[in-house]
């Protein structure tokens, strides 16, 4: 088994991150005989768009085409506006590669308290599954007047069948092969009276087509609260390009915080290469002081590994990852220890060793 | 003092609340020599919308422009879709009354408990305010290729200066009132690349002028996280639309509940009149139980008082909902009792009558 990796450490706690979760992929390949992974490191970020005037060579997608997996850090630099790194860089690879899953799992590791009273490991174990290419997220829409009293500025949400079709089946065919056969879609169709009754009728009709999932359609503003009130009735949530972002991040709230909240951007024909990466950012604020939880990079390893259809590689890193939370020894600043990114990422390593 | 209300009970439970909304306003009139409140009540709801074809009769709007204040339960029954109960008759009152801040406090009221491990009452006590009449609740947009597998949707994000400019004119000045002093901004600049940026640029020019304001721009899905994780360092959060929606829902959910949210919408300038309801909705599913929780609606009225510049009655109100909640005898079973909508509003008419 070969895999070529393209590597973007990207900026701030990005590299710091990655640099565990390569050590990580080493230790895989040493443990587990007959696993290589060739990676390639781009070196692509906010220094090189203020050396380059772009984020990205310009044949910087065709390069990464030819690979087989993409693995992110983080990207984003105060001397870079945000809406310039992010779409130059994240945003067209989810969008060109067609990575319109974007999963993401919320869910409570042995170890961890949530934060929310009475609610523990059994009440917090879902997935959301993220529409990543269209939506609310498009380069549509303009300002006028400027300079004026009458300036405005108008965004498109486009929302297309093709698109909103795919993520609902997707979603709805993960839900049918999880036990609890339950699939949640955020929606606002009261108050968003053109996208999002759209997107309603399409959810009917994907679930009229599997009759064995249990589905509710809640409104956004509801859904939010239901993540802190109930979220043992969730299974698969499935949600717009913005709905999903907000809710993964709250979702990864209730679980501990971003520092251990991993997302994977697939492509399910496999036509082009998906990308694992944390979902927090790049952190300017704590960055190089070697204290950011490398747990997020980590766990998007695995998220890789189920991808390619290596589950027990996927336990052995969730395990790693576990025992470390258990023993509470050895944990970053985050999650109330002491200790830097590398000591993490050596323990987690230690314990694939030891597998 | 002599105030006229239109009173629109509404769907569901919303005549439920109501009914203890009206027992709240006649014991503050009683208790309270000299203050009056006329009341009319519309039956403007779902049900005369399946007689007449319309929510409201074609001249509401300028029935409703002659009092002084409205105050609404909840709108929406199974039975029209919420695309048209809520745009026919909530949307166009908050937008033609120029209602453009909506007022939502996150504070955890004595006698309860939040959701939240190690947060008490003095992390849970902030207020949002929302931009209430355009951003991304626009009816702009529509569809295309119907019937096709190239049909799509698009809704159009409409953010004007004079919007924005105003709603964060009216948060900031808030937040300069109030001790705190501080104002985070909710944005997703980084992802939404036209009308965010605009946003943000409207945000650090209006925060120039209040230099005694500490300000924050946070993308919304951080600040969701920080909702969780972190509540105790908001004091004004200012919000478009959407994010303003579905952060209160979320603040409400850690603050003991929908039933406990209450709402204002304001038109500052007092050339139209405001209005004030619950957060919740209709609740078709507990609607004619009699257990829905009156608190909301009668916070609301707490709301109404501040508006009117009568925080004595404000605080009247207040206590004596804190004073149910700290007996905890009468509880609906929302907050585990088993009492009824009307007990718990008697109870806390008794509480006002002996103030
Ligand atoms: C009914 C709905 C359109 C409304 C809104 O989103 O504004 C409600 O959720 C609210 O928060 O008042
Ligand atoms: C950086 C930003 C545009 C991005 C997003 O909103 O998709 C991030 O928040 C995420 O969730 O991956």
């Amino acid at each position: 088994l070969h895999y070529s990796i393209a590597v973007i450490p990207g900026d701030g706690i990005g590299p710091e991150v990655m640099q565990e979760g390569l050590k990580v992929l080493k230790a895989l390949e040493e443990s587990h005989g007959g696993i290589r992974f060739a990676s390639d490191v781009m070196e692509w970020n906010c220094n090189y768009y203020l050396t380059h005037g772009r984020m990205m060579p310009e044949n910087g997608l065709d390069t990464l085409k030819d690979y087989d997996l993409i693995l992110l850090g983080a990207v984003g630099a105060p001397e870079v506006p945000d809406h310039v790194s992010v779409w130059e860089l994240i945003l067209p690879i989810r969008r060109e590669f067609q990575q319109y899953v974007n999963l993401r799992p919320v869910k409570l590791l042995r170890g961890l308290e949530s934060p929310l009273r009475y609610k523990g490991h059994a009440d917090l174990d879902f997935v959301v599954v993220r529409e990543n290419t269209e939506g609310e997220y498009s380069n549509m829409g303009g300002r006028m007047h400027q300079g004026t009293p009458y300036e405005m500025a108008v965004q498109n949400n486009v929302f297309t069948r093709f698109g909103t079709e795919r993520i609902l089946k997707y979603a709805f065919s993960l839900a049918e092969k999880r036990p609890g056969k339950r699939l949640t879609a955020a929606t606002k169709s009261n108050g968003i009276n053109h996208s999002m009754p759209f997107w309603d009728e399409i959810v009917k009709e994907i679930a009229r087509e599997h009759p064995g999932v249990e589905t509710n359609l809640y409104h956004i503003d509801a859904l939010a609260a239901y993540f802190i009130t109930r979220p043992e009735t969730f299974d698969v949530v499935v949600a717009s390009n913005l709905f999903g972002d907000i809710l993964t991040d709250l979702g990864a709230a209730t679980v501990g915080g971003l520092g251990l909240a991993p997302s994977a951007n697939i492509n399910p024909e496999r036509k082009y290469p998906s990308m694992f990466e944390p979902i927090h950012g790049s952190a300017p604020d704590i960055a190089g002081k070697g204290i950011a939880n490398p747990i997020a990079q980590i766990w998007s390893l695995a998220m890789m590994m189920d991808h390619l259809d290596l589950p027990e590689i996927s336990a052995v890193i969730m395990n790693a990852i576990e025992q470390v939370l258990v023993d509470r020894k050895i944990l970053t600043p985050d999650l109330g220890g002491v200790a830097s990114t590398k000591e993490v990422g050596d323990e987690i390593v230690r314990h694939i060793y030891t597998a």
